[in-house]
């Protein structure tokens, strides 16, 4: 039999939807998980997916569902209006409370943030940052959200002062999987040599990505360029033209980085190349991390 | 009745083939297309793809067919070898020639060009600098060819010195196509205000090219631009940071651009913001020309 849920805590991402089941004292009952991302869903479709995953721990008093992520945006759920910057990581007070049809839940949806100049806006990433910050309570300086589209975010006393995101995962993802470079890049293997060489070349020179990109193909064809060493070269070009325009966020900043363990290393081998160590912290657990300061906020309200 | 042909110009691409079929005198005498590209094809398929276009103006006599483009690629119908900058414009004698079970036809591939250092390659540009020269006998300076993989190349005393490819357009077609920018593009519309300012937001700091691209995204989102403003800027910012990496090319050079009408007009504009005037050709003519120019050099080898 399945124990009976005390709250849920869901990351429901714009491909994928994960959901922990919490029961007295935040003892975990279940992690479960689906490929119901929010781009796949009309907004009259979220309750019942979210109730397919977790329907089997609940009860029968009403359970807060603390969701954070794309379920926010406009196309979502409901819209959790953005929070502007310099502001404390959003909690329970600034989120969005949906009706839900089943008493069985009462889900409220984290907010966003969002930078009037220059514009910029982050869903999810703001909860991940209240993680780390409720387990560093006095860290001071700057965390690198690696993904997608990487956060960069100015920390001060607390405040979540400033950010910059860049398209880096998303473009990566793009080159390698639907560009020419496509035929070139083919392997899980990885070259460090050739990603480093790559950092090097884009943080020296920006302005010939686009170039260079079209260097990893004609190396591939003319000089027989092995495909681990061209997928770790166009990772070190986008990562290398990514920490040139940041570099005012990590340039004598302390550095943490926040995100998938893998992607991670290669952030923190690449700002070791420029002498800027760096602290990791793995992105899912700060997910989690920032639900549960959510919830204990929304139990204090 | 169709005229019987002395022979058949074709360009033959990654996603289209044209042909051009001439009688005698280079009268043409029709002009033919299908959207059977080169990736479409497995290497048995081009002769009949070929004789299915042109067989109706097919006469008794063996025709030539000179071929460009990806048609001679490694997956093509036959490769044909690069020929190494620095050197003219590859013609007849470069071709390979093509072995085809239907006696009435004699295909010949002009060969694509490659660079050892930095290592580059081109196919089927080289044909349209071949009929940029034919045209304009005592060119010195630098072509540029916009488009999917867009090509600068260094031209002294008829001679192809070097090139640099950058993969502006195909990044254009993937960020409006497949990433989060898709909708914030969709129009037909455009701005030339926010062409130039992105143009020169690039040129000036190319290293921020990966945020900026997120910043239209966000743009669109808390400061509602419009979709031919957003449109217009991503152009604007892939143009200005492929000038920023060609900034040799172009500095203080003579300068024709060979292409597409409408995006020719964009580099001419972006390169007018910076001083600098260029002289503007159309892609397909020169294409045509090249073709001609290497038909003659058939007939006197």
């Amino acid at each position: 039999m399945s124990k009976t849920a005390e709250w849920i805590a869901v990351d429901w991402g714009t491909s994928n939807l994960r959901a922990w089941v919490f029961g007295p004292d935040n003892t975990l009952i279940a992690r479960l998980g689906s490929d119901h991302g929010m781009a796949s869903l009309t907004p009259d479709a979220f309750e019942g997916i979210l109730l397919d995953l977790i329907g089997p721990h609940l009860g029968d008093a009403t359970t807060p569902a603390v969701c954070c992520g794309m379920v926010g945006a406009r196309q979502g759920w409901q819209e959790a209006a953005y929070v502007t910057v310099p502001c404390t990581p959003p909690g329970a007070r600034e989120a969005t409370y949906v009706f839900a049809n089943d008493p069985r839940i009462a889900p409220l949806i984290l907010p966003g943030l969002q930078q009037t100049t220059p514009a910029d806006v982050m869903r999810g990433e703001e909860t991940q940052i209240a993680g780390y910050l409720a387990e560093h309570a006095v860290f001071d300086g700057v965390l690198c959200l690696p993904g997608t589209h990487t956060k960069w975010v100015q920390i001060s006393a607390g405040e979540i002062v400033s950010f910059r995101t860049f398209m880096t995962g998303e473009l990566f993802a793009l080159l390698t999987g639907s560009s020419v470079l496509r035929h070139s890049v083919q392997t899980e293997g990885w070259d460090d040599a050739g990603f480093a060489d790559a950092v090097r070349d884009a943080l020296g020179s920006p302005q010939n990505f686009a170039s260079r990109l079209f260097g990893v193909r004609a190396e591939t064809l003319i000089n027989d360029m092995p495909a681990d060493v061209a997928r770790s070269r166009l990772s070190g070009l986008l990562i290398g033209l990514e920490l040139a325009g940041a570099r005012a966020y990590w340039l004598g900043q302390q550095i943490a980085v926040v995100g998938d363990p893998i992607l991670s290393r290669l952030y923190k081998v690449a700002l070791y190349q420029q002498g800027v160590p760096v602290a990791l912290a793995d992105g899912d657990a700060m997910t989690l991390a920032g639900l549960k300061t959510a919830y204990k906020s929304l139990k204090e309200t």
